[in-house]
């Protein structure tokens, strides 16, 4: 998606550790009109499957989740983080690993929002060894649901989560795709 | 906003200790078409005041922060929870005390989107106490910004936050009064 490129390009910062921060416009601004192009851009992506609902973690995955969702016609639904290990007889719950913030939380839907037998989409910012979106299959999974396509904004494909994610099976979706953040200078693939 | 009210009817809960729980479409499950017509009645609301920016907090305001900015055309940031007390140097940071979580957190927002000068419209889900509202509050004006205005989807009116509010003399708007909860009871102010 040349426009999310071009803002990339434009606010993004390359970090040591292969960290890209875009807390202007998606972590903690956000830019609303953007968000909306994203999420239009989502569902043209998966137009023709049948999707029942999307799926995100919080909390910057609710911006592009609800405007997915709106553009969709369907709910959103976000998973819960918590530092601590939750048993909860209510919810589904699995263990997720962040690379960014190098930190283990428990992720929880309430079952009640993840019903059986339903296409989920699940829609996160970022994608980089796959423990968000790999688990949030796990809960649609737990759930007896099916993963109709996981939507990533930034891939950064030189990590292993976009190979994870083909290697289960899922349809993956990402609006741009970063090659390298070597020496911190921005990459996309071709 | 009669739309918001019939949906608390149709799916909200009302739980002893004066909880109300709408989790089907503002809590955890998010009904998007119902975010957008709150997000447009916010910006009606507050029509022909400027607007630079507007504040939320994670998780559950980040939907209608979204709305709501989209339809203003201004910019959403949300401030982040953290359980534990953090200082940092590049951040506006507050205490705040949950009331249906029985919690404190301490919320910050980084400096860098939180620029002086600017008029802040502030969006929350619950207003109860005022503890978020009126921390958030405490965060645009310790940036030398000014609050614009403070916009809530539910109001708990036999709660003090309304009055506090009001007695700080910021503009306040409601989408939905609740008078009481008692017996269970959902009972809408007229």
């Amino acid at each position: 998606m040349e426009l999310l490129e071009q803002r990339i390009l434009k606010e993004g910062f390359a970090l040591p550790g292969n960290v890209l921060k875009v807390d202007s416009f998606i972590n903690q601004q956000i830019d609303p009109s953007l968000s909306f192009k994203m999420g239009e851009e989502f569902a043209a992506q998966f137009a023709g499957i049948q999707i029942d609902r999307v799926l995100t973690i919080e909390a910057s995955g609710i911006a592009i989740g609800l405007t997915t969702a709106y553009k969709l016609g369907v709910p959103l639904v976000f998973a819960r983080k918590k530092k601590s290990i939750l048993m909860m007889e209510e919810a589904y719950a699995t263990e997720i690993t962040s690379f960014t913030k190098q930190e283990t939380n428990t992720v929880s839907v309430l079952k009640k929002f993840l019903p059986a037998g339903q296409n989920i989409l699940i829609i996160d910012d970022f994608l980089a060894n796959g423990e968000s979106a790999l688990g949030l299959a796990r809960l649609v999974e737990m759930a007896g649901s099916t993963v109709a396509g996981i939507g990533i904004a930034i891939e950064k494909s030189f990590q292993p989560g976009q190979e994870r994610i083909k290697a289960a099976g899922y349809k993956l979706c990402s609006l741009a795709r970063i090659k390298s953040l070597e020496n911190c200078t921005i990459e996309f693939m071709d």
